[in-house]
């Protein structure tokens, strides 16, 4: 039996906007943008690529450019003109991008990673590192917060439900407690969607957007869960692979989703 | 069958911190507060208080005290003190209020209503209103925005699911539509709440916070539906009654909610 004491905070919060009235009381901020900015880097870093260097604005990623880099670099769900890529999870799967560090910037995503940068331990979650990253927290078992990217400072439903799922299982534990209305929000919203994820999500306007931008098949991929086995952790402002092997290689939790929900 | 642009928008504010990304679209707002101030309003002046004039800070309400006003003053859950009231309803339910105008300052709720105040109708909605103001809110067919108070510029429970409950009830006329997600997952969060309103709201921050404060009686009167017809309206910055007889005077509108959720 845990006591109010011996349990850790698990808290979701929907936008950056809304960071500072959440911050200050966690030891560990997990940043999410399931369409696409911590999709493609946790893809990225789990099919090889070494470094990532996040950066909030197009200029600081053209200066890395300049000097070099593999920039990559996407505002509203489009590359951005003059650069390597956007933030497709599927151009990181490349031979080619092996040992290679990446430049990135995104609409939503690079700014709540800066945001939540200087105090707290920051890694990256996504659904396709969903169960992989649950265990790991629960064995950190840290104050942790959820940092939704949300869109333009609003929220978005994928953020949300993957936020949820999240907080439900580490509430679930009993290892962890939870004292905000936005957390037990994002907590139902995900059980009503769990079922039916990708038609839940139909009626969410950032995947019509991103419909509208044909990249269907990053949506497919983003929404697929436990893919890869992998937790981008941020270090010295560099996004890198955490060393993290748990003794089950089949993971030990298992966050319910219909398993046919693609 | 409506077309799009028939139809008009209908879509949900988490909290007034929020409001800037939304507003200018919308000819209409909903404020709602329903722990406790438009659930307060709303009876105030069902029960015959004639004008509420709702102020931002306690010292402009300590002004109109030393003029002569009643005045009301919540901050945290209680009466600020040297004021006659806060925002408990039992308060306004007085033969001695009927045809009085009450100063009123709270929280939350009276900071969304001086947001609002500038360009738009505001009206006050909550769950003692909530079909007789449906009825309305779709007999007026306008571009309509609902903004909770939230608690503290977070988002609340109470007020995300009478959201969420005007949202649904004006979809499914289907003369209304909806572009942002923070809708969607409103109405997502009032269909997993409706069932059992008081033990889902078990979970709300805002309602232990209220229990803390031995106001349980003012809880189950402000989550009990439908009791209160009518619709508290802003006209140059004084809340008063809306003129408002539907022909059925048994509201057309039933929004689904268990029966017994108190």
């Amino acid at each position: 039996m845990h006591t109010t004491s011996d349990k850790k905070l698990i808290e979701v919060c929907y936008t950056p906007g809304q960071y500072p009235l959440y911050e200050g009381k966690f030891d560990l901020v997990v940043v999410i943008d399931v369409l696409r900015a911590t999709s493609a880097i946790t893809t990225a870093l789990h099919y090889g690529v070494e470094k990532i260097i996040p950066v909030g604005t197009v200029e600081e990623a053209r200066a890395f450019k300049a000097k070099g880099y593999i920039t990559a670099a996407e505002r509203d769900g489009q590359v951005v003109e003059g650069f390597d890529f956007g933030n497709s999870p599927y151009a990181f799967m490349d031979e080619k991008m092996k040992g290679k560090t990446v430049v990135l910037t995104t609409t939503n995503g690079t700014r709540a990673i800066q945001l939540a940068a200087s105090k707290c331990t920051v890694v990256m979650g996504c659904l396709n590192n969903l169960d992989f990253l649950c265990q790991w927290l629960i064995e950190r078992h840290e104050n942790t917060l959820v940092l939704a990217s949300g869109w333009k400072d609003k929220v978005n439903l994928e953020d949300t439900i993957c936020g949820g799922a999240i907080a439900n299982t580490l509430l679930e534990t009993r290892r962890f407690r939870s004292n905000e209305d936005s957390t037990v929000a994002a907590k139902f919203i995900y059980r009503s969607a769990r079922e039916h994820l990708l038609s839940f999500l139909r009626a969410s306007s950032h995947r019509r957007r991103l419909i509208q931008l044909n990249i269907q098949q990053d949506v497919k991929y983003c929404l697929t869960l436990n893919t890869v086995p992998c937790i981008p952790v941020l270090k010295d402002g560099v996004l890198v692979r955490l060393d993290y092997h748990p003794v089950n290689t089949e993971y030990a939790i298992k966050t319910p989703f219909s398993s046919h929900s693609n």
